[in-house]
């Protein structure tokens, strides 16, 4: 007898956009399956196969949903191919997901419990596209999980897992660090690799620092985005944790022209 | 005594977007009627008007959802002129929407079981206003349905049910068809009308057919999009069934300047 | 032993978009709190930290969403300062927000009948970070409200709200008086702030009124969009209950070449 899961949780991250009929067909499947899963949107507007931009949110998810949540994430530029389709648990999580690299963020930052392929044909639609992948397996493979089939009765225990390398801040020079920027969000935000930890490692004593972003000085680490004039740029710890960089009432993005990638320097004030 | 369904699932599909209050007072709608009816969004990014839009993506979603499913279906510009609303059950599920065609692809894969009127002013708001029946007649006449009303009681049963003409592939030449592109998604994929079984009507004997669009050779039909190279084009069968026109991690829309219209010509190899 | 609603009802208003982590995280919170509450979107599409756009979405769903739905709207420029956040009491519905003026709409047609601070730590998350208080305040004082907490364990009982002043029709001359837009929507309609009574105290004896847009004369008010030949634009009651300016089949900010603010002049004919 299967332990369902009350209310079981089901998360939805894809770049599929939200203007075609993928991911209600998706939905759909899931309710034919599980009719009292709770089904959530997370986005479905991760740029096109940017497995990257897919893992960096799937990382900010499992600090905040409760046990047992299952989330789907398909950035899958491989669908069809031999890459595979694994189920992985953290921290009593299920991610399930192409094994293409989506989970190196989560992977970085929190502990593997179990991870599993999802081959098992009795968790699949009986007939599987080329093509969409979200639908025929993954979705189906979330809506068992949800009616309480366990994690190993997906497919075959795995103890690999495609992990991309992510950028980690590095130490330069005395007191100093330099990390770089991995996300924008909407308002022109920029999120970058830096931590607390990372921070407090490079201040003595609780002393300031200084941060700057291609070059361009930012002053101390303020408190709150109201803290810089309006239009003015400034750096703060942003609410998942990390060094970011924002402009009052505007956009980072913009102001500085700063993408994915630029580089951030932190040093003692 | 109506046969309410557990955990009814109401689906919306609009051309309302997503940054106004249109759609969220059609749920409140819903939830004062049927406070437990389960409220899941298809896509609120139909082009403004298109109705043959709105009638594409309705017409993927029915081989996906539970029985008893309801689909609320809004591209309605003649909204308070004579045209009717109308609910027609197809394979179990119901469609609420405006009898201006947007059933025409749905209607031409599925068999109609029964279709009304919502006419009932028991299942309309007590006030209608002439601009928005989303909110004061479909959405109502819905949730009446998930609480078990009965199809009939919202209206007058009627035999006709307005249907545009949507194209269907034709021969040309021996061992040829042409048929078009019906619809491009977010990732620039061109979705044709060419069915798995238009293609093998094609091929003599599972021989291979060759792809065209709009003059542009594109080789045989591949099994995934991973078949090309980066940057290229390719031609497959697509997860809804139908033939489908892609670019290796790029935009099939774009390299091919490509429209809703474009003719797509298979013949066999 | 706290007053549990059934199915409580906690919708989403924010100016996040749906690209990031946000909204996913402030949903995860509610549901590790309040398990069994339904979360519906509002928009999260509220132009960055236009706390008047935020204002009239909220404005127009008091009336369309059943009792004790719990309204969370976060459009928070002042994030981590001093600025408060409140719960406010209207018709049996609770806004939770920042107090930034963002409930001036709602409280201009509907009458408070409560409203406190929301300074509990035991609703707040144990962490509070001065950047996200959508996630950290907002989300789970709402969920415990869901649950069953009264309004005033959130906090303190305040009777004072901070109110923006929100644009009123005024009399110009005899039988005519001045409005202005308020909202563009999707489609490109004009909505304005003169509700039906305004149009009423107008006419005489039901005489119709004539409504002119920035100085462009539009007619008399119509009654559906389909009134004006495509292409054309007109004035009519929209399904909110103000005077709206519009373009059959398409956008009156295209046409008319107008934004929020514009005048509206509406005279008896």
């Amino acid at each position: 007898m299967p332990n369902k899961t009350k209310n079981p949780v089901i998360t939805l991250t894809t770049d599929f956009g939200l203007q075609d009929h993928y991911v209600a067909c998706m939905k759909g499947v899931i309710l034919q399956i599980a009719p009292d899963a709770r089904i959530l949107d997370v986005t479905h507007e991760i740029e096109p196969h940017n497995i990257l931009g897919g893992a960096f949110v799937l990382g900010q998810l499992l600090d905040w949903f409760p046990p047992d949540t299952i989330h789907i994430v398909v950035v899958d530029p491989g669908v069809g191919t031999s890459r595979r389709v694994i189920a992985a648990r953290y921290d009593g999580q299920t991610i399930i997901a192409p094994d293409n690299g989506i989970v190196s963020f989560a992977h970085q930052t929190h502990q593997v419990e179990a991870a599993c392929t999802v081959t098992n044909p009795r968790v699949r639609l009986s007939t599987v596209s080329n093509t969409f992948h979200g639908r025929d397996v993954m979705a189906p493979a979330a809506a068992h999980l949800a009616m309480g089939l366990a994690l190993v009765d997906l497919g075959q225990l795995t103890d690999h897992l495609e992990i991309l390398a992510v950028a980690r801040p590095k130490p330069v020079g005395v007191r100093a660090l330099e990390g770089e920027i991995v996300h924008i969000d909407r308002f022109g935000n920029l999120l970058s690799n830096i931590g607390r930890q990372d921070v407090a490692g490079v201040s003595t004593g609780g002393r300031q620092v200084a941060v700057a972003v291609d070059g361009v000085d930012l002053g101390p680490l303020q408190q709150t985005y109201a803290d810089a004039t309006a239009g003015d740029a400034l750096a703060l710890m942003g609410g998942s944790g990390f060094l970011e960089i924002a402009v009052r009432l505007g956009s980072a993005r913009e102001k500085l022209s700063a993408a994915v990638g630029a580089k951030v320097i932190v040093r003692e004030n």
